[in-house]
C-alpha cells in the first residue's frame, strides 16, 4: 500500500479554478453571466478569463503577486475571481463602503502590483492612492473597469480591463492545474473599524475549493442555479459562492447595487433561484413588496441572526431564508443552520427562534467546539444555556492573516481557531451565538449575553434599535448598559422613559441582566458592513477617545477579561 | 504569501472519517441506521465504530493491513466503512455473489489480516479458505458476524463481531484526524470474469471523500435523506454513499437483499428519499407494483444505460431517475446525466433517449476527454456521431491496482486514466457510451458500436436479450454477429429466424453495421454484476476456451487493434 505514488491523473491539486474549466467543457453554450444587456455563456467566461490572465502576465504579474480590485458587482469582479489567481496571483477584492482612508490602508497593506477600478470608484481610488503616496507606499498600475453597457463613454486611465481582455493571448492557456493547492488564491480584508484592527485573511485554493462545495451541499444549491448577486463578491469572494456558481455550470445574474427595484427586476426578468444577503438585505426586500413573488427564491442570510417578525414577512412574500453563521476567517460559513422538515408544523414564532440559531458546523470544517475553558478545551453541556467560545478546526479556515504574526498567534490556539464568538449548544446540537466575546458583560462573576439583553429590548413595541454594552460599576465590576433609538413617533422626552424601559426588562430577565442606564440615540454607529460598532458606544461611557486595551482582538480580550 | 505554514485547525487531511465524527456531534441523537428491529443513532454509530476500531488494534492490525468482509448490507458492513479505516486499516468488502473460486482469488490477492463473514456466507467463506489453503496462502483470523435481529441464534466461530464491538475500549478514541489523506481506504475487487482480469482498485482517503461530496451534490442529496440500500455496499463502497449518508446525517436503511417485497416496505415504513442500483434493479421495481407511490423516491442507476420503455414504466410509479455512469476505478460515479428542467417538457422518447445518455464529467474530476487519438490527445468534434475513448483524470481515480504495475501502467497514460469505453459527445457537451473499447467492431475501417446494433436488435418486439460481438471476416477483417434471446412464446424455429432479424436490421442501420449471423440462446451469459459475459460470446465464435489475446485489459486491446 506504500509504493503508490500521486499521478497526474489521480491528484489534481484542490482549486476553484477547476470548476470554470470544467463548465467551459461541460456547460459551455449555456448562460454563464447576465448583466444588464451583457449576457456571456461559460466558454466566454473561460476565454476572457484565460485572456486576462495572460494579460496579467505580460504585464508582469508573477506568482504570489497581489492584484487589488475595487468594484460593484460586476462581470469584471466576477471574472478576475478566476483570471487573477489563473495567473499565479492573488485576489484582493476591497470593499467599496470604504472611506479613502480605510481603503489606502488596505492597498498600502496589500501592496498590490495591480488596482483594477471600476469606473464608479475611481475618486475613492485616486484618493486612495493619494493617500497612500503621501504615506510612502509605492502607487500599484491603475487599470479602469468600464461599464460593459455603456461602452460609448470614454473614462479617464490609460489602461482599461477590456484592453487587457482583448490583449490577452487566447492561445495562452493557464496551466492544467495549479502547483500546489496550499498556494494563497484571496487575501480579504475583515472589517476592521480601527486601522490597527486592519487584518488581511489569506485563503488557500484549497479552502476555498473545499469551502466551496460545502456550501453548496449544504445550501443545497441544485442543478441549473440563477444567482442574483445581492450580496457584494468582496465578502469573503460572495460567500464562496463566485466559485461556486461555476462549480453548478449557474447563472449569474449582477447588478451594481441591491436596491430593490434592480432585485425585483431580475428575479422576475432571469428566474433567480438563489441570493444571499444580511438580514438588512431581507429588510430591503419586505419594505419594497406587497405581494407574494411567483416562484419561491433561496436566500441565505448572515452576519446577524434574523429577527422573527423579518423572517415571518419574508418568507410570506416567498423568499425561503436558511440562516448561516461564518466570518472572513472561515472563508463564509462556520455553520448553517440545516432545516429540519418537521419543524415546518410548529407555530411561526417557534420556528423562528429556531432559524435565529447559527447551527450545526459546516461541511468544510472537520469540527466545531463551544468550550468553557480554552486551556482544558472542556465542552460546555448541551443545555441551550451554559456559554462557551466558538472554536473551529478545518480546511475552511484561513491560512493566516497576513503580515501580522502577532493577530496570527492569537487567533489560533491548541489546534484551533478562536472566533471570539460565544454561544450556548442545544440539546439537538444546534449551536445559538449569544455574544462577541469582548461584548460579553461580567457582573459580580455572572456571564451576561449582550445580545439576549437587546433581543429582550426589541420586543419593546417602541424600540427600533439597541445595543448592549458593559459600563463599569464600583460593586459588579460590570453591569449593562442599554443604547435605544426609539420607532419614528416616539421620544424619550414623553412616551418612553428610560424608567420605562429597565421596567419592561425586569419582567424579561433575571435581575442582574437588567441594563441599569438607558441612552437614547438617534441611531447606533455602525460599520461599512453594518455592523453596530459597539467599541464607540463604549468610549462614549468611558468619556475617552481610545480604544479600550484588548478591543482589536476580540479572541484576547475575552481571555484577558475571565475565562468564560 | 510563501512564509504560512500549514496548521492544526487549517489544514485537516481529508477523510471520510470526519463525516461520521461530525454526524455524531451535529446530528448526534439522529437515527442513523435501521435494520429490522434494529435502530442506531449517529451518536452510537460513532461509539460502535470507536469501540470497534480499538478491538482491531488490540488484535494487532497495523496501519495499512488488509481487513476483508463478505456480508450483505447489514450495520456491521456498513459500521467497518469507518471502522476499519479509523484503525489505520484498509477495508475490502468482497462481492458476496462471487462463487469460492473467485472469492478465494481476491483473499488470496488481498492477503487479509482479518476476514469478517456473515453468517450467511460461512459456506462461502469456509470454502473459500479451504480454496485459498490448498494454494498455500495464509489464512485471516476469521470474525463471524452475527445477525443483530436474530441475538437468540448462534453461530458457529469462536470470534463474533459483536464481541468485539463489546470488547473495543470507549475510551480509546481514534486520533482527531489520518496521518496523510493520500493513504488507502479501501480495496475493490473490479468484476473482472476470469482471475487474470483481477484487479484491487485502492482508494486513497483523499479520493473517496472528494468522490463523496461530488456525487451527494451532483445528485442532489439533500437535507436528512433516508438511503435504502438496495445496491450492494461492496460495488464501490456503495458509490461512495456509505460515507455519504454520514455527511448527510441521513439515514441507513439496511436489508439483506434487494427483493421487491424487501424494498417496497422499507419504502412505506420509513419515508426512503434516496435509493440505487443498476437497471436490473428498476426492473425489480416495475415488475412488482402497479399502483404510484405515496411518495416520490430518487433513484441513481448506472452500470448500463436505463432503457426507454423501462424508464417510463419506472417514473410512471413515482420513482425520480438520474442516470450515472461510473466504474471501480472511478470511485463510482465519472460523469452524471444532470437532468435539465426545460428536458421535462420533451415527449417520453426523447426524455429516454436523453437521459440514457452518460451526462457530464463528476465534480470530483478535473476533466473528462474523448479522444480520437490517444497520442496526440485529439479531442472528438461534439457532433453526436464521432467515436474516441473516454480518459478521466481527477481527484476521484484509484491510487492503482493493488499489487500489479503492469495492469497500472497500461491503464495510465500521460496524465490520463484511460477508461476503456468509447463513446461520442453531443452538441450540448453530454458524453454517451457506444462501447467498450475492446468490444468496438471495426468492418473494412469502420468503427461500429456494438450498443448500437444492440439497440436496434432491442426494437425488435421478440427480442428479449441482444449481444453484439466481432466475428473473423476474410475481407472485412470483423463483422458483427449478434446473440440473441427471444421472449417467451417465440421460437427461433418457427414465429421468428436468422434472416427476419437479419432483414429487420437492414431498415434500421447503414449495411456493414447489420449482423451477418444471429445465434439464438436460451440467455445471455453474465457475470455477478449482471454485465453480459462478451469475452464468452467471442470464445463460442472462435470455438477456443482461451481469452483472445488483450481480453483482460480492454484500454490495451483497443490500442492494439486500431486507433479509433
Amino acid at each position: 500500500m506504500d509504493s503508490l505514488p500521486k499521478r497526474d491523473a489521480n491528484y489534481v491539486p484542490l482549486s476553484p479554478i477547476t470548476f470554470l474549466q470544467r463548465a467551459a467543457s461541460v456547460y459551455a453554450d449555456r448562460t454563464s453571466l447576465v448583466y444588464g444587456n451583457t449576457i456571456f455563456t461559460w466558454r466566454q467566461t473561460y476565454e476572457r478569463c484565460c485572456r486576462l490572465a495572460a494579460a496579467l502576465q505580460q504585464l508582469g504579474v508573477m506568482k504570489k503577486d497581489v492584484v487589488s480590485v475595487l468594484a460593484p458587482n460586476t462581470p469584471a469582479l466576477y471574472e478576475m475571481h478566476f483570471a487573477v489567481p489563473m495567473a499565479g496571483a492573488v485576489l484582493n477584492a476591497i470593499n467599496t463602503r470604504l472611506d479613502a482612508t480605510a481603503a489606502a490602508g488596505i492597498i498600502k497593506h496589500a501592496d498590490p502590483k495591480l488596482l483594477f477600478v471600476d469606473y464608479q470608484y475611481m475618486c475613492l481610488a485616486t484618493e486612495s492612492l493619494r493617500d497612500g503616496e503621501a504615506a510612502g507606499s509605492i502607487s500599484p498600475l491603475l487599470v479602469v473597469i468600464d461599464d460593459l453597457n455603456k461602452p460609448e463613454e470614454t473614462r479617464i486611465g490609460e489602461l482599461h480591463y477590456e484592453q487587457l481582455v482583448e490583449r490577452g493571448d487566447p492561445e495562452q492557456r493557464p496551466p492544467r492545474s495549479v502547483d500546489d493547492e496550499w498556494d494563497a488564491i484571496t487575501l480579504n480584508y475583515t472589517s476592521g473599524t480601527t486601522s490597527s484592527a486592519l487584518k488581511g485573511v489569506v485563503y488557500s485554493h484549497r479552502g476555498a475549493y473545499l469551502s466551496t462545495v460545502g456550501l453548496l451541499l449544504q445550501w443545497g444549491v441544485g442543478s441549473e442555479p440563477v444567482y442574483l448577486w445581492s450580496l457584494p463578491m468582496f465578502h469573503c469572494n460572495g460567500w464562496t459562492l463566485t466559485w461556486g456558481v461555476a462549480a453548478r455550470g449557474g447563472v449569474n445574474v449582477c447588478i451594481r447595487t441591491p436596491a430593490a427595484d434592480d432585485m425585483y427586476a431580475a428575479l422576475s426578468a432571469h428566474g433567480v433561484t438563489h441570493m444571499c444577503g444580511a438580514p438588512v438585505l431581507l429588510n430591503i426586500l419586505v419594505e419594497a413588496r406587497r405581494e407574494p413573488l411567483l416562484h419561491a427564491v433561496e436566500v441565505l442570510t448572515g452576519g446577524a441572526p434574523p429577527p422573527a417578525a423579518l423572517l415571518e414577512r419574508v418568507e410570506r412574500l416567498g423568499f425561503n431564508v436558511t440562516h448561516a453563521y461564518g466570518m472572513t476567517e472561515a472563508t463564509g460559513s462556520a455553520m448553517v443552520c440545516e432545516w429540519r422538515e418537521r419543524w415546518n408544523a410548529l407555530p411561526t414564532s417557534t420556528r423562528a427562534r429556531l432559524k435565529a440559531r447559527q447551527g450545526v458546523s459546516a461541511l468544510s470544517l472537520a469540527d466545531a467546539a463551544v468550550v468553557n475553558n480554552i486551556d482544558t478545551m472542556q465542552s460546555v453541556p448541551r443545555d441551550g444555556t451554559a456559554l462557551g467560545e466558538i472554536m473551529l478546526r478545518g480546511n475552511s479556515i484561513m491560512k493566516e492573516y497576513y503580515k501580522d504574526t502577532a493577530a496570527t498567534a492569537s487567533a489560533f490556539r491548541g489546534g484551533w481557531f478562536l472566533t471570539g464568538d460565544v454561544g450556548v449548544v442545544h440539546p439537538d446540537g444546534y449551536v445559538e451565538i449569544k455574544d462577541r466575546s469582548k461584548d460579553v458583560i461580567i457582573s459580580g462573576g455572572e456571564n451576561i449575553s449582550s445580545v439576549d439583553v437587546e433581543m429582550a429590548l426589541y420586543q419593546h413595541h417602541a424600540v427600533r434599535e439597541a445595543a448592549v454594552v458593559a459600563m463599569p460599576h464600583p460593586h459588579w465590576g460590570e453591569t449593562p448598559c442599554a443604547f435605544v433609538a426609539l420607532e419614528p413617533g416616539f421620544s424619550c422626552l414623553g412616551e418612553v422613559t428610560e424608567e420605562d424601559i429597565i421596567l419592561f426588562c425586569r419582567d424579561k430577565m433575571p435581575h442582574f441582566m437588567v441594563p441599569r442606564k438607558v441612552v437614547f440615540v438617534d441611531k447606533l454607529p455602525t460599520n461599512s458592513t453594518g455592523k453596530v460598532r459597539k467599541i464607540e458606544l463604549r468610549q462614549r461611557l468611558h468619556g475617552c477617545s481610545q480604544s479600550a486595551p484588548g478591543d482589536s482582538r476580540p479572541g484576547s480580550a475575552l481571555a484577558g477579561k475571565a475565562r468564560l
